[in-house]
């Protein structure tokens, strides 16, 4: 494990993504966000994509010279044609967009389709909760990983969603999750440790629970959350995400670009509502109050966002930790690179 | 248990409230949901409210009298004051608002407060897909009834999310669920019929797991769904509609009236994306292809909504059934009010 500065980090990730042709301003914000992801404690969507993006890069995935663009656009909507450009930077778009709609216009939904791997979904919903409106956003992954309710076989992609609201002093609410039990991401950490998952996360290509990454790669499937009700919000990820965009539904397989999210920001002004101050401090007095509920024993009582809160205070100060795996990874891609590395 | 055909029982209904005062045309409107509520399955959310709403209109929590007014209105969004009108007429003019909106300027969002119980969440949901608008709903019940998760006593209501989306020939499309693990009228049912719940329902007061109705009402609380994933879908139904539109949030307590509901709705058009008659095409293609995953042994694969949609097609046709408790109730509710009624 190697421990490292988020700055050293960013830094890194803003020479690794300049020198494959990306624009210094663009390639800043596709470091930020990835480290962020670590700083958040989500590092199955972190910068271990620097590697990975790379990857996309050479084979022509990711076009680094494209700019997403409204090919559709009402006062209240917008559908961006992500041409393929760095995920992050569409999904920015997106949701810059549907801030800028919902602040004009009270409320808005911003789509796009042909758009890679976005990340951390949380990232862009918190950003606009942030500038004092409310975000959902869903997305759909683009490749069967999970199976639905009562399935067998991959149908769905991780799907996830997001909901973020503003807050005054109290930590911010977030909730960004997968609808499958967990991301696929989260299951590609465990293997590079080298340890076994929990048995209720995925079954083996013949329906047997397994706590083997190696079976539920060869065959097997991650399953819905929640049963039914984690299944509905799959199935909902899949429609907003991709059937409204025109994106690739999860079904229809295919493995070029290896992750065409599709997504779907819907962004709501509370000022056409109870208005944003009062919003945010009767917001902040819930928090308080579930905060202070009484525990189960042994256990503690959390706010939605409060641990990637806390994750990012303490990692802020004590650096981001990272599997000897990942950092080797970065490490040749930035020599390969001709960028100096300290290993 | 007593079999009764549907349009029986909504004339019935219609009796029973316009000798209350209701005007007719919000009579019928009001039967016809909670006939419609156990014609889809939801016994819970059907013809057992005559009693309960006919209990509220005498204690004045239901003002039979009452209109909902908006108080607050953009092109794209609207907050209703429902002013204590039956739920179910203050929450179909949130949708039909919205959906006029979203119809207009592509994207809406209304809520409402001084609102009363709603009823089956998925009938305002379904209205809007039939229309051709994508629309969701997010209700806080404003009783606590469920606790959080790692938590013990009280802390939400059964909070429900519902989205609905406009399908072609393939069944309706419908998520509609409590974000407790069961909605609280589910426990009634069981009750109703001397029966247990299962163990992974509810906790007694003292964080026990327990299968009885009665350690629940005494004290206990339900449990979130699908763990901290479905705690932040509890948290968001708490936000956006008691919060946003400035409800009584679950944890202020008081029990007059016994259930305000806060409720948001959010309406999308298609148009502004793949256009309507796409989406519509697609999503029936989705629908098809999940229905055709190969199930788990002696499961079965069905899609958010068809579960309703089947039972719907079978009691059309044979009846709605009741148990004896309630259509008692019923019964002697009719004759109090000087209604003929086949006993």
């Amino acid at each position: 494990m190697k421990t490292l500065p988020p700055q050293y980090l960013e830094d890194l990730g803003v020479q690794i993504f300049t020198r494959q042709g990306l624009k210094r301003e663009k390639a800043e914000f596709l470091a930020h966000t990835l480290v962020e992801a670590n700083l958040t404690g989500h590092d199955s969507h972190g910068v271990t994509y620097y590697s990975e993006y790379s990857n996309r890069i050479k084979k022509g995935h990711i076009d680094v010279k494209a700019d997403p663009i409204a090919v559709k656009e009402t006062s209240t909507s917008a559908l961006v044609d992500g041409r393929w450009a760095p995920g992050q930077i569409t999904a920015m778009h997106v949701m810059d967009l549907a801030v800028k709609k919902a602040k004009d216009s009270t409320v808005s939904a911003v789509g796009a389709y042909n758009c890679n791997h976005i990340g951390r979904v949380g990232y862009y919903t918190n950003w606009a909760a942030e500038r004092g409106i409310i975000a959902m956003m869903f997305v759909n992954v683009g490749n069967p990983e999970a199976t639905v309710f009562n399935g067998t076989t991959r149908v769905f992609g991780t799907n996830p969603i997001s909901v973020a609201v503003p807050t005054g002093k109290a930590s911010p609410f977030l909730v960004d999750y997968a609808t499958s039990i967990v991301a696929a991401g989260k299951v590609s950490v465990v293997r590079a440790k080298g340890e076994k998952m929990p048995f209720h996360w995925a079954r083996d290509k013949d329906d047997k629970p397994t706590d083997d990454p190696e079976a539920y790669r060869a065959g097997g499937w991650l399953m819905p959350f929640g049963e039914y009700k984690g299944y509905g919000l799959q199935f909902v990820s899949e429609l907003l995400g991709a059937v409204l965009t025109g994106s690739r539904i999860g079904l229809e397989g295919g493995t070029k670009p290896p992750s065409p999210n599709g997504i779907l920001a819907v962004a709501l002004n509370p000022e056409a509502f109870v208005g944003l101050e009062t919003f945010k401090e009767k917001t902040d007095e819930l928090i308080t109050r579930v905060k202070a509920v009484k525990p189960q024993e042994g256990k503690r009582v959390q706010t939605p966002g409060e641990p990637e809160w806390e994750v990012k205070f303490q990692r802020f100060k004590e650096g981001i930790p990272l599997p000897d795996e990942t950092w080797g990874n970065i490490v040749s891609l930035a020599k390969g690179l001709g960028i100096e590395v300290e290993e």
